[in-house]
């Protein structure tokens, strides 16, 4: 911070440091991440209709796993926003709007999360569509992740450390296997509502397992 | 940060540096861009009254409409009060109660926003009410905007570099530009309130071609 | 940050850098004063009964004044925590209790603010004890925060420079003065609710006429 | 930040600081804690059927207590997370996943606490289960916090100083400790939920005590 650099402002205008674009982001993440909570419904005691609590309960499980899996996915996502933020040492306007794209796909998720856990088991077409607006949302955000990503490596002066063409093309191609998975569960939604949150929360793990890998192998530290 | 300075107080206390102002600035953005979300309702199983699911949210089409709208306005303010703060490095008090003035026209959008997801398509007078109070929401906003950077200008000495009379009058020209057509939008909304909020949509793309350029663009390097 | 020291760890354990104190701070005062707009309710469209939605509106503004008063309140206190964590470099555990107990106050305000804002044209008994609870809320937020300053500069070895006895004697006294006029809303609520509430808005402006200066005007530079 | 490192990457990737890990877990933290407010629920006017709004607010004692317990539950384990951030200097991807684990059973409070209002003096075995429930998902907290420390102090290489087998030993016996009183809670919840509840509160104070403080005291400073 405050590190006085003779850099020319480039392009569309000048650049902003990575801190302050990490801490809006973060304060987005964390927040839709917690947002989830209000999904999880009190049931009120006059709607038990001499059921127990308990029974209740267990009747919520829909709520209680797209909660598990939405809440994994922006966790996961997090991680991989912070691990590409750490590629770049400045950031340009274009890249914030990437970045409020992304976000806007994130600060969404609680909606169709929610849509979800209250049709997850209704056993007839609208189980299917709010599945399918479900997975819809997760390719959105992927491919909002890739044009940021895409956005990041695009200006070479601005990285840590340049990016090979080699280590880049390889990211796109696991990004290109996400996204293919991504809307294959789209047509999954129609098959089996469950089968495709399922199959997201295995989406998520694959991603966890640090598709940027080869991109940052080679930088000293990230801050 | 914790570099002493020998820098005596001034006027009405001792200041700031910016880095808490935008900490808590970035947390209220991040926040009413986030709870925009909770203005998307899920449909009730018990109220499609026999309609699908699919066609019950493509019903809601106005709510989908005024969030996206509502997010690029906070995303872009965001953006630019980033913008903004680079261009000081220590704020005094005057300037915290305008950024808190700021605040308080951001943080109360999604109320707005609520009222016109509700109330777009309900083809009567009321329509023009919500959308009247949407668009003042967004004047109210467009002017406190004007007063901090006023105030942030004011003081030369707080800045990192000065600004010339010149570039100033050319930003006061475009803020004073935006202001007047923020203000259109209230009479607008009295004709039409989608075209109203299509119009802020517009609004905001046009505020986000960085209207604090020439500003800006003297500066070494924004932390 | 991460400026190694040779100061000891010293009474009930090692100390901690102001950094995240203010950083989670930040985070609950920026949540709690977003959050109040969750209080506006969008009248609902078949609750109208017959009235524009403009008269509708226009009746809700104990919601608009409640909501402007507990805006302004929280802003203050966060304005002058922010002067308060400059006087000090670091903070024993003691404090970040205090700072809980000051925070705990802050973040129930949303529910006295809705309170009022539902009962404070009741025009009974009900409306007096709303306005009672919003001031008591505001009675233990005063105390808790004058609990905090004590232990922010009972460790005069954590401060950045010492506070003369006179010095810490004239806030406090401010302090006290502050608080027996929190604590005479307590009655005015039994008076007039409406009252009480502009009070606590003239109450905010007293304080944010910087009662810290006096210690404050000693240091170089708050971080 | 931003002091070039030769250490190399090890493990499943390379390291994070834990400047970012922070940043997010407070976000969290911060948004849980203030949501709690949201249970606690206005008596709407039509509702109190006679009763004095003073009456109706005594009778919600049990969303107070559960509020105040978890607000301070949430509390204290972001002071104690606070203190283990700040043995490490850099984090790897594993421990990035167990602080998103502590972060989901953080996050979810406010769902039993919101049940546990509803249910406490429900007087039959739904108030159990709620009450159980509610210990659930504290012992479920307690075990997240623990595999975080385990991850944290596994890799000595990270830690600013390494810790002895002896304090960690010791670390890990008040970590048991505390882990069979949780889960003692679980039993205590079928006898009284209201001891039960009580208790939670005792061992939150318990948790204060600084547990951490053998594997802290021989760091020079935390960051």
């Amino acid at each position: 911070m405050n590190t006085p650099s003779s850099e020319p402002p480039r392009g569309a205008g000048p650049d902003f440091s990575t801190t302050r674009l990490e801490a809006f982001s973060d304060g987005v993440f964390a927040i839709a991440i917690t947002l989830l909570v209000l999904d999880l419904k009190v049931p009120e005691p006059d709607a038990l209709h001499g059921q127990t609590l308990a029974d209740s309960l267990a009747h919520q499980w829909p709520a209680y796993f797209a909660y598990l899996v939405s809440f994994l996915v922006i966790g996961i996502i997090w991680i991989n926003h912070h691990a590409m933020c750490a590629l770049a040492r400045r950031v340009d306007r274009r890249t914030l709007f990437a970045n409020l794209l992304l976000l806007l796909t994130v600060s969404v998720i609680p909606y169709p999360t929610s849509l979800l856990a209250t049709y997850l088991t209704a056993g007839n077409t609208d189980a299917h569509t709010a599945a399918a607006v479900y997975a819809a949302t997760m390719v959105a955000m992927g491919l909002a992740f890739t044009l940021l990503f895409l956005s990041f490596t695009r200006n070479a002066r601005a990285l840590h450390t340049p990016i090979s063409q080699a280590d880049l093309t390889s990211a796109l191609r696991r990004f290109g296997l996400g996204g293919v998975a991504y809307l294959a569960t789209i047509a999954l939604a129609y098959v089996s509502p469950i089968a495709m949150l399922a199959t997201h929360a295995l989406l998520a793990v694959y991603y966890c397992f640090d598709q940027l890998a080869p991109a940052r192998k080679k930088l000293p530290t990230q801050h």
